[in-house]
C-alpha cells in the first residue's frame, strides 16, 4: 500500500482495509510507510496495527516520529507499546526523547524495569552495554533438555533470541546451549552434558565495534555480555551486529573524507550541522595548505625565469597526493577489519616500497615521454620524471606509516586518509621539485 | 597455545596433548593457527582434529593452505573432510584450486553432490546464486508441529541452519516458519496454520549485496532465494551476508581511493598486483591534470607580473578538492546504504548548495582577512575570498551529482570519489581563479 491509499483509506474510514494490509506487512517496511505520512494521519494508522506489531514498528521510526507518538498516545496505548518492546530498544528512545517525553515513558513503566532501564543507561556511548538487550534464555546446568525446551516455550516470546541460551550459576556464565543441540539432544540429558563450554564473550564496557567484530569472525547469533566481576548481563544479537558494523564504517568513511561523523543520516542532518562537521578540518588543511604556498614564494625567481615549471604543479601535487592516499586507504581499511596490525609496520613499509618502485617508475617514464614529445625538452622531462619518483616513493612512504602512527597513539587511523596525507605530502612534492629544478637548471 | 608450543609437541609426538587442546578451540581460531605453521606441521596438526571440526576448519582456511592440505591429504581423509563440508562451502573451494586439484576432490563427491556443486558454480560471480547454500529445512504445509520438530531432530545436523524452515509444495515457497514459532506452538497444529506467508526473498541472479542488505534490512537470520520460476533454491544465511556487507564495503572503498578492487587481503595480494591495481587510475588522473596545466601557462602573463599568485594554487586546489570529495563520499555512502536515492538529486543538489554558502563564506573570511594581516593587500584578499566561493560552491555541486550521474549510468558511484572529484575540480579552480585575478589586477 503507498502513502496516498492510506491517506484516502483513512478520509474514508475504511479501518478494517487498512488493519487487514497493515496484518500483512512486515514492521519494518510498515515502520518506512507510516514514517512518510503526515502527523496525523500517521497517529491514526499507528493505532490500526496490531498489538504486537506496533511496538517493534514503534522501535523500528525515526526518534522525531516516536516523540509524536509518545505525545500523541494515551496513557493506556503507550504502557500497551512500551511492555512490548524490548528493554535496549526502550533505553535508545529514552536516550533520544526531550525529558517531559522521557518522564511520561518512565511514569508508564514498573520499578524492576525502571531499574534496568537506568542500568542500560549508564554504559558509555558506543559500548558494548550500550547497545546490548537484556532479555535472553538462561538454563541451569542440572537442568534436563526436556526442562529447558519447557523453558524456552514459556519464556521464549519474551526473548530476543531463544536460539543461543546461557548456562548460568550463581550469575557465571559456565556455557552456551544452542537450541539446535537442544533439538537434536536425547531429552534426557542435563544442559551440563551438551553445552559448549568454550564461551567467547565480550565486555560491558569494551568497544561496540569489538563485539560486532567477533559476531561476524565467529559466525555467532549473538554474544554474550559479561560485567567486570565475570557476570552474565546480557547479549549483543547478530541484528544488532550488523547495524554496528555498518554505522562504524559509515563513520570510518565520512573521517577519511575530513568530516566529523554525525550519528543522523545524511537528511537527517540540518545544513547547519552539515556545514559545521565539514569546516573544522577544512579550515586545518586550509591554513595548512598555506605551507606550501610559502615554500613555493621562496622559489619565485625560478619560476621567473622558466614559466613553465609552475604548469607542473597541479600535476605532481595530484599524482603523489592520490599515491599517498591510496597506500593510506589499504593500510586503515586493512586495519579497520584486522588484517593488518601494528606489528606488521616493517612488513607494510618494505610492501609499499617496492609497489612505489613499480608505480613511480612507470609514471615517470610515461610522463617523461609525453613532457619530451611536448616540449622536446629533454632536461625538463627529467626532472618531472625524478620528481615523480621520489615524491611517489615519499607519499607512499607517508600514507602507510601515518595511519599506523595514529592507531600507536590511540587516535583514529581513519583521520590519516587522503586530505592531511595530501597536505603533507603536497608540500614535500613542492620542495622536492623546485629543489631538483634549480640545481638541474642552475637558478 | 601458540604455533611454538605446537610445533614443539609435534616434534615430541605428544599427539594426545594437541588433539585436547583442539577439542576446545573454536574452529576460526584453529584455521588461523593452522595457517601460521610450516607446510609439513601443518598437515600433521589438520589430522589431529577430530572429524566434524576438521571440514569446518578447513572451510575456513585461506586457498593456498587448502590446496596444500588437499593434495596432503590421503582419498579416505579427503572424502572424509568433503562429505562433512557445506556445498556452497566446497562450490567456493573449487573456485580457488587449480585443475588436478578440482578433479581430486570431485572424484571423491558422489553424482548428486556433482551435479548441485555444477549448479552452484554456474551462477555469475558476485550474484546470490554464487554465495548461497542448498541446505536447508524444508517442510510440507500439512505437516504438524510434531512432525516439524521430528524432521528437524533428523536432518538438522546437516543444515546449516535449522532456525528459520521453509514450507514448500511442488517446489514453490509458501511460507516461513521460525523454529521458535515450533517451539512456542501447539504441537498439533499444522505448519500452514503457524507459518509466516508474508516472504522477504531474492532471485538467484541478484547481486549479492541486495541480499546483504535485505538481511540487514529486515533483521533475518536466513534470506530464501528462488529461481527464475518462482522455486526455492538455497539460502543466504546471515554470516555469509555480514561477509559480503564487509567485502563490498572494502570495494567501494578502495574503488574511492581510486584503487582496482582485489578479492584477496592486503598481504595476500603480490607487489606487482598492487602496483597493477592502482597505476590504471593515475596514469588516467595524472595525464587529466595536465589540463590544468596547460590552463596554468595561458597565464603566464599573470603570474610574471604578480609572482605571489602562484603561491595561492596549492591551498586553493587542495580545498576546493576536499569540498568536492566530503560532498561525494557523503553522496556515494548516502546511496550505498540507501538512504539517498536517485529520485532525490533536487533535495540533495539544494542541501548541498546551502552547505557550500556556510562552508566557502566562512573559508573565504578567514582567508581574507589571513592575506589582508599578511601582506595587507585587499585586492589580493578580496580576490582568493572571491576564489574560494566560486570554486567551494563548484566543488561541491560537482561533488554531489557526479555520483548520482554515474549511479543513473549504471556505473559504480564509488569511482566518482576524491581522486576523479579533485581533478575535475583543479581545473575549474585554476580557471576560475586567473580569470578573477586577471580582471581584478587589470592584467
Amino acid at each position: 500500500m503507498t502513502e496516498k491509499e492510506i491517506c484516502e483509506l483513512l478520509g474514508r474510514k475504511q479501518y478494517k482495509a487498512i488493519k487487514e494490509s497493515f496484518a500483512d506487512m512486515n514492521e519494518v517496511d510498515l515502520a518506512e510507510l507510516l514514517e512518510r505520512l503526515p502527523e496525523k494521519q500517521m497517529i491514526m494508522a499507528f493505532r490500526l496495527i496490531g498489538k504486537e506489531e506496533g511496538a517493534e514498528t514503534f522501535s523500528l521510526m525515526e526518534p522525531k516520529q516516536q516523540q509524536i507518538l509518545v505525545e500523541a498516545l494515551t496513557e493506556r496505548e503507550l504502557k500497551a507499546v512500551l511492555d512490548e518492546m524490548f528493554l535496549d530498544d526502550t533505553a535508545d528512545l529514552l536516550e533520544e526523547m526531550p525529558a517531559n517525553v522521557v518522564e511520561r515513558i518512565l511514569a508508564n513503566t514498573d520499578v524492576e524495569t525502571r531499574r534496568q532501564l537506568n542500568q542500560l543507561l549508564s554504559y558509555p556511548e558506543d559500548s558494548v552495554g550500550s547497545i546490548m538487550t537484556v532479555e535472553y534464555v538462561d538454563l541451569k546446568p542440572e537442568m534436563t533438555v526436556r526442562d529447558s525446551l519447557e523453558k524456552i516455550r514459556r519464556v521464549g516470546i519474551d526473548s530476543e533470541t531463544i536460539y543461543t541460551c546461557y548456562v548460568i550459576r550463581n550469575k557465571k556464565l559456565l556455557g552456551i546451549v544452542t537450541a539446535k543441540a537442544l533439538l537434536i539432544s536425547d531429552e534426557r540429558k542435563t544442559v551440563e552434558e551438551i553445552m559448549e563450554s568454550n564461551i567467547i564473550s565480550i565486555n560491558t564496557h569494551d568497544d561496540q565495534e569489538a563485539a560486532a567484530k567477533l559476531v561476524r569472525k565467529y559466525g555467532l547469533l549473538a554474544l554474550p555480555v559479561v560485567d567486570k566481576e565475570g557476570c552474565m548481563v546480557g547479549i549483543v544479537t547478530v541484528d544488532d551486529a550488523m547495524e554496528v558494523m555498518q554505522d562504524e564504517t559509515t563513520e570510518d568513511i565520512t573521517l577519511m573524507a575530513a568530516i566529523a561523523p554525525s550519528e543522523d543520516s545524511y537528511f537527517g542532518t540540518s545544513v547547519f550541522r552539515h556545514a559545521r562537521n565539514r569546516i573544522v578540518w577544512l579550515l586545518i588543511l586550509m591554513l595548512s595548505a598555506t605551507f606550501t604556498g610559502v615554500i613555493i614564494t621562496k622559489y619565485e625567481n625560478a619560476f621567473a625565469a622558466i614559466p613553465l615549471l609552475v604548469s607542473f604543479i597541479p600535476m605532481l601535487m595530484d599524482t603523489s597526493g592520490n599515491c599517498g592516499s591510496q597506500s593510506a586507504t589499504l593500510i586503515i581499511r586493512g586495519m579497520a577489519i584486522d588484517e593488518i596490525h601494528l606489528k606488521d609496520v616493517i612488513r607494510v613499509v618494505w610492501k609499499e616500497m617496492r609497489v612505489a618502485v613499480l608505480v613511480s617508475t612507470t609514471l615517470a617514464v610515461v610522463n617523461g615521454i609525453r613532457i619530451f614529445v611536448m616540449y622536446g625538452d629533454v632536461r625538463m622531462a627529467v626532472l618531472i620524471g625524478l620528481t615523480l619518483v621520489c615524491t611517489i616513493t615519499l607519499a607512499e612512504l607517508i600514507g602507510c606509516t601515518l595511519p599506523m602512527l595514529a592507531k600507536k597513539c590511540r587516535l583514529d587511523p581513519a583521520i590519516m586518509a587522503a586530505p592531511l596525507i595530501t597536505t603533507c605530502v603536497d608540500a614535500a612534492a613542492i620542495l622536492i621539485y623546485f629543489s631538483i629544478a634549480t640545481s638541474l637548471f642552475k637558478l
